[in-house]
């Protein structure tokens, strides 16, 4: 009945994938606050760690003015795939890139990057055509304005994305709070400073 | 000819799944302004009971930090089913909630609630792909931001979802004015001032 | 290779529907403002007269609260068929609505109307899945806020509407200026101010 | 120092002038959500109840299209000074208005209305002209649009007028949350739910 | 104690001057939309031949590409003093212009134009430095977008200028209603299409 | 299983049409700023020169009101087929135009103009209608607001246009940065100030 | 010739106000999104400490509903005057806050807190008002949307306050970059990712 | 009458000050989009050399992070006086800035710079504590976000500073088109396309 059927992320079948969060890139983008917008990427590190899932970091021209990687993120993930793209703009021409993902044998993809629509766009509408769902985390993409997140969205929705937020990605793959009840609190509450604030009231409530 | 043919809504076909209104998670919602935001959930609260339809309440820890349910709705619905979730997050995977849903034999799920993003998005895919309607009433729905929303409606629409608001709820299984005028017009001009302007201005004038 | 074949509006298969706009309801819209809405609801209604198109009327209780409908389209249409629905609410649950629209033999529905969402939104589904090709037009319909005006816009567009505004309208009916310049340009800066002033700048230069 | 001294607020000195909140006139507003400026005028009129400070209503042809003053208010004050304006625009130039506010001996005049550009503007000049200390509730009053809000706030803070919005009234009267703590507490409970929901969770947690 | 004493405008001490309403440079003003715009202006217009006030129309360069003054402005004051400033940016250096105002023997100066930064900031400036109570019509005044805008109210506001909008300026002339009802009602129901649906249904419910 | 397959723009297949960017027309867009208008427009001409695509201009009555092209366009594309349609609204319906196209036997057109939702969507739909693929250039097409501005993307969407902006255009069009990386970064840098100034500070950084 | 003559922040003669930042009270905060608040509030922490200026912290009942002050201001001020009002609203009717400030032998004020327009605005006049100099840090205050956010503005401005934001505090405390580079450098990193991201990728450059 | 008196801009009293717009520094500035701001401070760099005004340059720490001016500023001016502060963060604390200003002889100042809270703010307060007129070029001056400008704004708008924009600043300096009709035309016709169009669009027309 529906036209794309409920992919549900599975923590054993997705991989993170981490495309140009590079400090020179970064300030390319103004759909988000430059604190809304590190607070999500590093969610969204925070949700690979957590889960175990592997994580594989690449970049454009590091070496040129789009600079490093941000350096949080490569501290996350000493040990991850690390590909230094020496010149393909789609993420998904470089085969060192596709391999590593082969390597995981896994069929989800959670994708995030800048700019959404190049960095993020261009390698999720390849997977998506050699059959990967790829899930993209929307929060952690950002690009030179809302216009151009919002075709950049459209694109990928129509391709058959699943777009959505990196709150929606951590819940989908904890499943039941009981898998670990403080772990998820303790992550939310570095990134929601709402919800902080509802576990440190209740603790002082209920400490009384 | 359409991808999504009309489902008609019908108040002998319908349920309502109110999901995570609690008194503390709604304090992470911004998408709407607080008032905004209450006036719209007790407005599907209230066609809710306007129409009999069967209402299922759930909760995610109630006990905790994420508070008990806003106390409006336990009183507009102390005899339905009220399932507080142990620690699933997706309600659909609680089996006491979708026992309830099944028990009314009815297809057609109304549901809104806290976030949208997930304690919404995550139960109406899961329906959706057994095989039920799902209309998502997107105003009595909230989350962080219009970011995070607008992510979940594509995604919730994509897989096949109806989108709409209490307003559109509430006429579609009204049918026709005739039905229960005065009902209904009292149900609207508690929840829309402007229509309640509408109806003091008409009887002020008319007395004359 | 499209999903939704392009359906080219043909001024000899036209029919337009103006659905509730009443001066009671529309004090309810605030997705535009009001005199932009104006201007939006008689700029359609100019189109209908200028390319003839058999136009069709209805209001929802016309002698309460909502008020009668706006003299001005009443006046440009004195004798079209004026359908005052004794209670339904979706248009197309009226018999002499749906029988005003065979009559004509046209197969191309544009409709505008208050509210967006109901008003609109219900017919242009029923008429969808009997088979009408239905064209909103998103500017000449109007409701309370722009959050409920996207979830209408989605639900109808899922279903197979097309979604225009009124210019793309009297566009694509002209087909060719060359039909009757004078007759659009007159009509054009009538609703358009900025394409008036163009076209005054222009007499003014040339005439030197 | 300072150009406008802190003029505090003082139950004992304030009167409350509720203008032209008439169910036609109120349809005219735009700068507020219908919901958010019902709340929000009901709220000062709670503070009024709450603080005992002499309250005096105004329409302005309530007999024509301009409809009468909001059925709520009428109730919330029935023994109010109630002026219905035979044909004044600026309530100033009214003298049973004046009368009524110089009958109360009081200084500080807490001022909200509709619309604001000229309901509220125009007595607010008029009574800081005469030297009375004027409090304007922005959000408590309503006009077309935010550009005309804007420009109506600058002449009023110009002229020397205070701008302050409906909780920061019952604030500065309150003085000490300890005057009447459970009062204050119900009062905004029911106008503002994110307090509401703050106290529920307060209740239930403490409650264990 | 204020710093702005309240002066109200009279309509035998106003004058009305409108600056720059041509054809091209109309195109440049993006902080309302062409209707909107128009519509305020013309309002303003209307308030102007409604109290009989003298009018001054002033173009800057109208054989060049700033083109024409708009020809309903021209129209609807055929006999005022029309300046076609052979240069001059500040409609204050032009003598004839001066002299216009001056010759009215009036002290209020209402005015409006394009773009609200040049040629309605600067005759502002400079005729406040004579002495004059400028009053600004904000919403008959355009310029490039808000931001310009909101440092040319706050320039003009510093100086000493009163801002307001087209509906004000009609209220404060007008006084009370019982000067003209019909009329006033008849300018505001052209201009205010909320307000003439106010009517209207006023009008239906009371014929009953 | 997506909706619609990825088709990745290739230099050996694409063509540039740029539909009605005259001086006139362009006076009607408010859905960008005039000067994010022109940088877009100008950077999809870069896009064309640089890769070599066969370009394609159009005008609907260049003579008229509508004014001519923008000089920069046609310098830039002084050798391109150059059609001034006589009054065909939608390009597709001129010979001429579709001729055009077809003789340089490319498959996917990239699609800009003046206004979005006629003399963009025309064109895109019946090409589409007719097996081509059509990428709309939606920063480079500008309307009179975003209202239609989102509803004219949603008609071309659901149609099977692929939405995008000029910088994914660029970079799916180069593939690789290796492929001319001086010429990419000229282009860029001068479309996009934030990208020249990393290039700037990294030239001065390495030059230490 | 100014009204507001230039007060110069020094770290000598300032003292820094940290009124009711508490875990319940901003969940009413929707004037900045949770991420960015939080951030701006220690952002000035931060600045307290690295100037070693004199801080008081102030609470508003929070062994109730309004909860305890956010943990990471404690923590940053174990030492720091700490003072839980017993129920005053205005900090400055609290004997012990004033004299604390009156301690510090310093006139200079820099307040924040929750919500703007009480918790900050309340003590800001009456500070005013007995001769201190008070500057506002606007970004680290926070209320209930932006209308509210924009009339205590005004009110403070009107009253003699400065508006001010956390960086403009750091930079006028701070004076010359070489008093502290590294520490301020270090200071900003945190708080401005995008000055962040400038300081790695000037390391990464000059460091080749 | 009025506070602020009108201090008109005058050529031959008038020195430009450009202010911190460095590569690094312009990756901060969220208030303006990239290319809307570029073309506003090269609008003003078009202004100083067409009016042959005096202008002075200085940067921060031009060897670090904050990168070094942008060379379209140094190019434009290569003889001006260039003040790269050591550390200073107030240019009016580096003893070169402000002789290089008092040696011009003139006493308003234009300001502009990044950001507008501290390098714009700070001198501006500074100058006009020491007896100068500055004239603070809004839409030429960038910082992090509304908020901060707003801020920013009001308290060198307290202080008596003129807040006005680039274009403004043209025609005041300019006063008579025919001191140079071309040489203005031409400058704002590179900075303002819809300027541009409307001279193009009547040079074609006027050449038939």
């Amino acid at each position: 009945m529906s036209n794309v059927p409920y992919k549900r992320l599975n923590k054993d079948d997705a991989v993170v994938l981490l495309v140009d969060h590079q400090t020179g890139l970064i300030s390319l983008v103004q759909d988000f606050s430059p604190n809304e917008f590190k607070n999500n990427v590093l969610a969204l590190g925070d949700i690979a760690k957590f889960f175990n899932l592997p994580t594989i970091l690449t970049t454009s021209f590091d070496s040129g003015p789009n600079g490093p990687i941000v350096p949080e993120l490569k501290e996350q993930f000493p040990d991850a795939p690390f590909i230094a793209r020496p010149g393909q703009i789609n993420a998904w021409d470089n085969e060192d890139f596709v391999k590593a993902i082969k390597a995981t044998g896994r069929k989800q993809l959670i994708i995030a990057g800048v700019v959404t629509d190049v960095c993020v766009a261009f390698p999720t509408l390849s997977a998506i055509a050699e059959g990967f769902e790829v899930f993209v985390v929307t929060d952690a993409s950002g690009t030179f304005n809302t216009t151009v997140q919002q075709a950049a969205w459209a694109r990928m929705s129509a391709a058959g994305a699943h777009l959505l937020n990196w709150f929606a990605v951590a819940c989908e793959l904890q499943v039941d709070w009981r898998n670990d009840m403080e772990g998820l609190a303790n992550l939310l509450s570095q990134r929601l400073p709402n919800y902080r604030n509802l576990i440190n009231s209740y603790t002082k409530f209920t400490a009384k």
